[in-house]
């Protein structure tokens, strides 16, 4: 296999990214030291072939720590000091601290650059771990001046090889970046979901899709999320001072809500929402490009593949597809998202194969 | 076909909602006079077989008006003064101000209900009516005392024919229903969109599936959900206002998140979140119980149709289905939920047809 990247990499912390690194530059050839506080836990990921225990006589040239973001500073020094010409880098989800932490510890943070692979899974571990988890993924580079260019050129050619997409912006500008897209948003669900811990049962009989989404990530684990948000305490709570200053301009007006400004006031907050979902990337973000179809289908194995056979014999490209199911009813309803030049042709296919489209 | 309903329904407005009781009430047989002040608006939902224009000599025994909140308790006080024999129901999403408006203009509740199904479509209009939109739906009934058993059975006899699920509940407890369940969630997610609206291009490129499924909603009609707001001003408020408290004590520990009790409170929150999203009906609210298995497909036609034929094959039962994509990628990744029993089995299969099973 081609790479970029020179050997031999030691990795730190082998949980769920961790083994995912170690897999995917193993598949590529490159030579992997695996390290954790958990010899079982190094045992474990050298099983599945994420690399080779490490060994006292090791000599790194790139050293990988993956262990959780409260420890991050006390293990990135450390391996600063015991491999002297080792790159070392990071993957917590905050980046500012950890730089500002090492450079109050006296660490030689010019063999040192901060990152963070955006990609992750609901389950952690080793066994968890895929060589392919960052493929196709934003993998930030947090870059800063004491860095040289060919140091820094070294945790490049990691990314790509890995298959990621690298994105450079200085550590500031990361964590504010993922306090507006991610770490603020989860602690939103997170509120609005907690709203329905202790509300009535006949409240949430009438609960539908939208809700749903909106507390999806509020299933998230609270332990990792709880470091997460105290390492990025200062910019989360910026974007949500902000985000309660919104919010007591929609109170204010729906207190008073005949007075004059008020219902504009609740209209401009609804049509800032609007904008803000038209700028997420992806096809997600852009479903009003999009024509949505929804199908009935009975809820047995088999049947949404039958749907999306017949939809693909259309020639038609799916952009998305969703399962809704209502409570106590047999069957549910597949809500799929086509280009709207489309939906005459798959209206018609799908209703000479006996499909029910129910909107 | 066989229903309960005895005609004739008039049927005042013509939109998504009127036009679908039309379509599905004409399908069973019943006799349908449809009404609306845009006389096109009513050749058009006759024209698509939601029933005949009303005449001045028509005799209803059910008057169901779907008209826009803002105007609801004029027309069903209209209707009730001018059908002295009908029962008159609305379909408008607020209950509690319409039955208090209609009580003070001097209308004869005695034959009136409140009513709410809740479906709804993106798309608006007779054009997007169907005749099974409110099949396996809620349908609330905001039942009061002055209405007789017997006239409120005909509304129960309307839910019924049109395949809806009857869920009584009186007027105030819908509409602090629906604010918790419905109306602040969807004023919540366009705030956290609203945030995004000027947000950095850089934040927006790391953003991930989490946010697009908190601001999912935020899409939504800026103009119809002015008037829900307006008309459940006082339920959204007092839930927005309990949520801003929530917001002050999360605000209060990232603040000071090194002092005694922070991190403890970020906990609560997070564990609260937990809480809430599993106490919500139907199988998105209850992803925990189930395993996810994600699975890479290209981004062509049929992809997508050919694994859910193989899991179909596998003979297991997906609960659920996303594709996700990310920005640049030539493929995209399919997340299925399914039963834990069933994932060795589905691993196995899928691994022997090919699939490269990513997580």
């Amino acid at each position: 296999m081609t790479h970029r990247l020179r050997g031999p990499v030691r990795i730190v912390g082998a949980g769920l990214l961790g083994s995912s690194i170690g897999l995917a530059l193993r598949g590529l050839g490159v030579e992997v030291q695996l390290d954790d506080v958990s010899p079982s836990a190094v045992r474990l990921a050298a099983d599945y072939g994420a690399g080779r225990p490490a060994d006292a006589a090791d000599e790194p040239s790139l050293v990988v720590v993956c262990v959780p973001p409260d420890v991050t500073v006390e293990v990135a020094a450390r391996e600063l000091a015991a491999h002297r010409s080792a790159v070392v880098i990071d993957v917590a989800s905050v980046k500012a601290p950890i730089l500002a932490g090492l450079t109050e510890a006296g660490a030689d943070v010019a063999r040192y650059l901060g990152t963070h692979p955006m990609a992750g899974r609901e389950r952690s571990g080793a066994l968890a771990g895929r060589a392919d988890l960052f493929v196709g993924r934003p993998w930030v580079i947090a870059a800063h001046d004491a860095i040289s260019y060919e140091r820094g050129s070294l945790v490049d050619d990691l990314i790509l090889d890995l298959g990621a997409i690298p994105i450079e912006m200085d550590p500031d500008e990361h964590d504010r970046s993922v306090a507006t897209v991610s770490h603020a948003p989860q602690l939103v669900s997170s509120l609005v979901a907690g709203r329905l811990e202790h509300a009535a049962d006949e409240a949430l009989r009438l609960a539908g899709a939208g809700v749903r989404d909106v507390t999806r990530i509020a299933a998230s684990d609270p332990g990792l999320w709880v470091q997460i948000l105290s390492a990025n305490a200062p910019a989360v709570a910026e974007q949500l001072r902000a985000l309660r200053g919104d919010l007591d301009v929609v109170l204010a007006a729906l207190d008073e809500v005949d007075a004059a400004g008020s219902r504009r006031a609740l209209a401009d907050a609804l049509v800032a929402g609007n904008a803000g979902v038209d700028r997420l990337p992806g096809k997600h973000g852009q479903r009003s490009r999009f024509t949505r179809i929804a199908v009935r289908v009975d809820d047995r194995p088999g049947q949404l593949a039958r749907l999306l056979t017949d939809i693909g014999d259309a020639g038609v490209n799916m952009e998305d597809v969703r399962l809704e199911h209502a409570e106590g009813a047999r069957f549910g309803v597949a809500e799929i998202l086509i280009v709207p030049e489309h939906e005459p042709r798959l209206h018609e296919a799908l209703s000479a194969r006996g499909w029910t489209v129910v909107s």
